[in-house]
């Protein structure tokens, strides 16, 4: 709480950006908040929504004293902005994101950034179905997780204070390493999603020959929500985590491979028993979530 | 209006066994409902509840009255159960179903029912997460689609008297041949289900070396919820549409390897079409529900 930030800068002000700045100027956490992009509507809109003090379209000037600057657009967008604002950060500035992956957008900052800047990466877990400040909710956040990867440009006191202001808007924090978060992501959430892609478009191409979409009830409603995400969002969350991507994939490939040849050899009882399994992770999932 | 049942037995008064009979009582469909089954107490329930008049633990005595018989058990019991009762049933009688799965059902019962018999299959497209008739709701059918699949044994009296008892309780009603109805559902349930049981037990393997359930997050809890759904439910479906299912998962094993070497060969642009037609196909799908 004696732990206020200065002057921050979001750059992309929209869910993430945008529902970070709303909770911060809810708790104080920050004297002034700028927020940064290309789209002066959604500019304008979130100062008028008092989600942001100020803004301005030119990050390469508006950086200059800031002392944290917070990177939320798509990630694909990151390394060529870092390198257009990098000269102007003030020394000791904190410089995070809220990238969905991590190994390779590191790789792709670290040689951009001064030795004095404080490199704390994170990424809050939470819904991103909606895009636009408008959506913005400063309780975006809360009984997620956030993951912070800390680099060696991380200094001990800027992981601490990252941590800190994710744990005050609400999010369960936890740090590792960016192989390990990466890792972790692409089973959770690359695989989840790849899959339902992999099946809605399955359908569709179906949808030509015998007409199905219509009846589509309870389960399958819940896979096409899913593949109604950012287009170019999981396109770069594929292209950036790839390696991890193909192994949970091909692990993914095999499982369902060997449920097709119970199906054939109809062996119903190990149909049974995988779905048993299901049902248990099921139960474990509910009992973890209180 | 003027087509009430005199005497109506329900065979599995479950989730959705119940939610028939308590939509029939309150819509005066019925002049006595009788609930049949197996487990003393769920009866017991279910008459304190008012979702039935009253039961009996014997539908081969009590079956012999009936206007309307709704087979409502788990399909793998349907054809057994029709054998011990089909010597007791009146001529003329409707005997309807609610199985998820229709063309190998109807082979099994139309050899063990007599030619008097007007047998009317129907498969009411709803949740099913939970169990027993204590979850019984007037209003579950309300809105989703049930598909009434004819046979050789319906008349057109009795297939218009079931589709005119669906649309009391709530259902839009398709009428189409069982193989037309086991290829759709096979795509819009069957195929969705068992994507979701390979994903979740993949993530189970991995649990073992990774701990990832933990940070699981939006898209991969729906996941969890729809492999939870009833193990031995499941594994009848799959036995009884192996054909359909089989077809439906070689489409979706090829399109999912398609996305997989998009993404070995870095093709963003692949991988961007595809994720744009999903989108396309939420929005179709969320204007059609209006």
């Amino acid at each position: 709480l004696t732990d206020k930030f200065e002057r921050v800068c979001i750059i992309g002000v929209g869910l993430i950006g945008g529902s970070m700045a709303l909770g911060m100027r809810k708790l104080k956490l920050a004297h002034e908040i700028i927020g940064l992009g290309r789209r002066i509507e959604n500019l304008k809109q979130a100062k008028k929504l008092k989600i942001i003090d100020d803004w301005s379209l030119k990050p390469e000037q508006a950086v200059k004293n800031a002392e944290l600057i917070i990177l939320a657009t798509p990630m694909g967008a990151m390394p060529e902005l870092v390198k257009s604002i990098a000269q102007n950060f003030k020394p000791k500035v904190i410089l995070t994101d809220v990238g969905s992956t991590k190994l390779k957008m590191i790789e792709k900052i670290l040689p951009l950034i001064d030795e004095k800047v404080d490199f704390v990466p994170a990424h809050p877990i939470a819904g991103r179905e909606k895009t636009g400040a408008k959506y913005a909710d400063a309780n975006l956040f809360k009984n997620h997780w956030t993951i912070i990867t800390p680099t060696q440009r991380s200094s001990k006191k800027g992981v601490e204070r990252i941590k800190r202001l994710w744990q005050a808007l609400g999010a369960k924090v936890a740090i590792m390493n960016p192989k390990e978060h990466d890792e972790i992501l692409a089973y959770i959430s690359h695989l989840p999603h790849l899959v339902a892609y992999g099946l809605v478009s399955t359908i569709w191409n179906q949808e030509q020959a015998l007409p199905v979409l219509r009846f589509s009830a309870g389960g399958f409603k819940d896979f096409i929500r899913i593949a109604g995400s950012s287009p170019e969002m999981w396109r770069d969350i594929c292209l950036d985590n790839k390696e991890m991507i193909f192994k949970a994939l091909n692990q993914y490939q095999n499982q369902l491979e060997k449920l097709k040849q119970m199906i054939v050899k109809e062996d119903g009882g190990g149909l049974e028993k995988i779905f048993y399994e299901s049902k248990k992770v099921k139960e474990k999932v509910e009992k973890q979530n209180g």
